[in-house]
């Protein structure tokens, strides 16, 4: 009998998932957090940031895919683009799929999650060397500040609230990213799950409503993530993604979204919609 | 410190979830199973058959509403209704908010698990009390064998394909089905895990596309469950659930589904498509 490795992540106090490995393939403390690779028998490799799961070979592609092209599509004409966060590259990916992306920047508080991801993950990280990308190893908060009026997309690819990432859920955060907006920009934040985390969700929804003419709420399968559930808010200047034209919608080449599900993707479970119904007076 | 209690479900051979319990409430070998009923942390009461989760206090409304409500909006005047499995009763429950409904059945193999139900889950079996409910402690199978004809809907709401489950995964068993089913009838199957039960959806689509003129697919989003993705699968000799009629839908008091989400379930996934789509020749 071989000795059997598990790792078990607590994704609430009381509740988690436990996954088969075959070898811890990296492991370091970095400025801002622990860094860890393993290699799982179920999901591939799979990246984890102080002890909670990031990204795995497996599902990434439905994280990476929806965290970017609602909004991509939404926007009719996307040229520069910023993601803060998102180390892994992920979402640089699923950008650089549109043709009329002139920059997509990357603002990565982190260097060794873009080191990490180079080496383990290529299949996510391998288009952060394409010449379009920017990469630049900042707080994303001060990219923001710092770059008034200039993107057309902001993508918050955060880690969890907690650590590194706790400004990225505030309101200060999301004005600065209104104003680094073109006047028709558009912004997307992953905003955890709606069965686990109903209070951030109402919190963030409410934030970003009293700062964006449009908001919108989607969710998505992503199996190793807390619940099996995810959502991602949608704050916009211009462009309501339940109303644009899906006739001039770029055709992506992708494993989870496409176009025909983009306004499907709002007609959300009753409990979900509950959460960001603000009641009116 | 106090000791504490950690019930692990291996969902498949190298992953699964772990979840703090305070009791076990009830063991029992029946005649056909396992049944283990615990008091968890952040489910409330969770009944599990041969190891395998069932319901949980706090998700099992997504299921129970999930397998019913989509056929029965679906047909428009549902007056006899099976269940074939679904011991608990919460698709019962569901289907007894249909005002058109005159009889429900439920023809569940192991009446233990019946019993223990009315014990721990009294919001979820308390409809099994209703006079329009019919309860046969029976094989599914020989029960829709038995009633050529009868039904306007048959929810197949079985336990995972293994152990007393398996036949109501076979071919003849639909076939059965379709025999029982009036000339418009409707079914639903729970099928399974689009992530971890792929060679399954695909097979189940196969078969019940070749006996029904209609089939499809939709999921939910049931945390305790593999992978937190769940599909459903539906064999209709009439009505197509794409093209129903959405003015005359039922309004049913729920927390998952809605009318408007309806049309919305069939936009899948592009990998959950791919299962189902069977090639031209």
């Amino acid at each position: 009998m071989e000795m059997e490795l598990w790792y078990t992540e607590k994704q609430t106090l009381d509740h988690g998932i436990t996954t088969k490995i075959r070898r811890t393939l990296h492991h370091e403390k970095t400025e801002f957090q622990t860094l860890d690779v393993i290699e799982t028998v179920q999901f591939g490799n799979m990246l984890v940031l102080d002890g909670m799961v990031m990204t795995t070979d497996v599902d990434e592609f439905v994280y990476h895919e929806m965290i970017t092209h609602v909004a991509m599509n939404t926007h009719p004409n996307p040229e520069h683009v910023l993601v803060v966060g998102g180390g892994d590259g992920g979402a640089i990916r699923e950008i650089l799929k549109y043709p009329s992306v002139k920059t997509a920047t990357l603002a990565e508080i982190d260097g060794k999650v873009i080191e990490a991801s180079k080496t383990y993950f290529p299949k996510i990280a391998g288009a952060l060397d394409d010449p379009r990308v920017k990469i630049e190893v900042v707080d994303g908060i001060k990219h923001v500040e710092e770059n008034k009026g200039k993107y057309d997309v902001i993508l918050v690819d955060s880690t969890e609230p907690v650590g590194p990432a706790v400004g990225l859920f505030q309101k200060p955060f999301y004005q600065s990213i209104f104003e680094a907006l073109k006047e028709d920009g558009i912004m997307v934040a992953q905003t955890e799950s709606p069965w686990f985390n109903r209070d951030l969700i109402r919190r963030v929804f409410k934030d970003i409503s009293s700062l964006f003419p449009i908001t919108r709420l989607y969710t998505a399968s992503i199996p190793t993530y807390p619940s099996g559930l995810w959502s991602f808010t949608i704050g916009s200047k211009k462009y309501d993604p339940m109303e644009v034209d899906e006739t001039r919608f770029h055709q992506v080449d992708t494993r989870y979204y496409h176009p025909r599900m983009h306004k499907a993707l709002f007609q959300l479970p009753v409990f979900v919609q509950e959460l960001i119904t603000v009641e009116r007076k």
